[in-house]
């Protein structure tokens, strides 16, 4: 095994992990949208007049989930690049 | 192992990540928007004339998932062709 | 296994790491805010007119996960360039 064949071989498996990474990141940002998502549609037909908050309550929530999931697969993105 | 066998399997691995990643991103939109979807029918059967905010917030969620496992597949793809 | 190869090779696995580090971090605050965000929703749905307080209280939890998670994004970003 010289250093070429190494670096070769180390490609291969940085390429894995931003494959990986990045739909681990989507299966996070699924269940825990989904949770959000799911509960806000409850709320909404238990509440019918409070439908306003609770959808914006709903956007807040489910955006810092997808600004860190985003965050993460731009983190993979930059793994191929880098 | 010279340099030309680890860059045959580099490719190997890359691309057995890419093909996962891909199939885990879907898994990840699956359960997220699944949730979503069913919480979202069982609310507007509870409550029909509630059917238009339900329906609104319902897209609007499933959307944030369908955004990142999107990147996330897009990810998959650029690992085959970088 | 000489150090130039050994080099190479752990370029690799610290990517790997990095890339699959990031997506962790995304589960994690996913899980986390799901639940917050959820329980947020049920709670408004219950008690509409004290959404205010409901929705601050979610944004400061919501936000010391998302603090930590994203310092762990960071991290792995910062795996890649040192």
């Amino acid at each position: 095994l010289d250093a070429e064949t190494a670096a070769a071989t180390f490609e291969g498996f940085a390429k894995l992990g931003a494959a990986l990474g990045a739909s681990f990141a989507a299966i996070g940002a699924g269940m825990g949208i989904g949770k959000i998502g799911a509960a806000a549609m409850e709320a909404i037909a238990r509440q019918p007049e409070a439908s306003g908050d609770i959808r914006s309550s709903m956007i807040v929530s489910a955006a810092l989930i997808e600004g860190v999931a985003f965050f993460a697969v731009i983190t993979c993105v930059l793994v191929l690049f880098v």
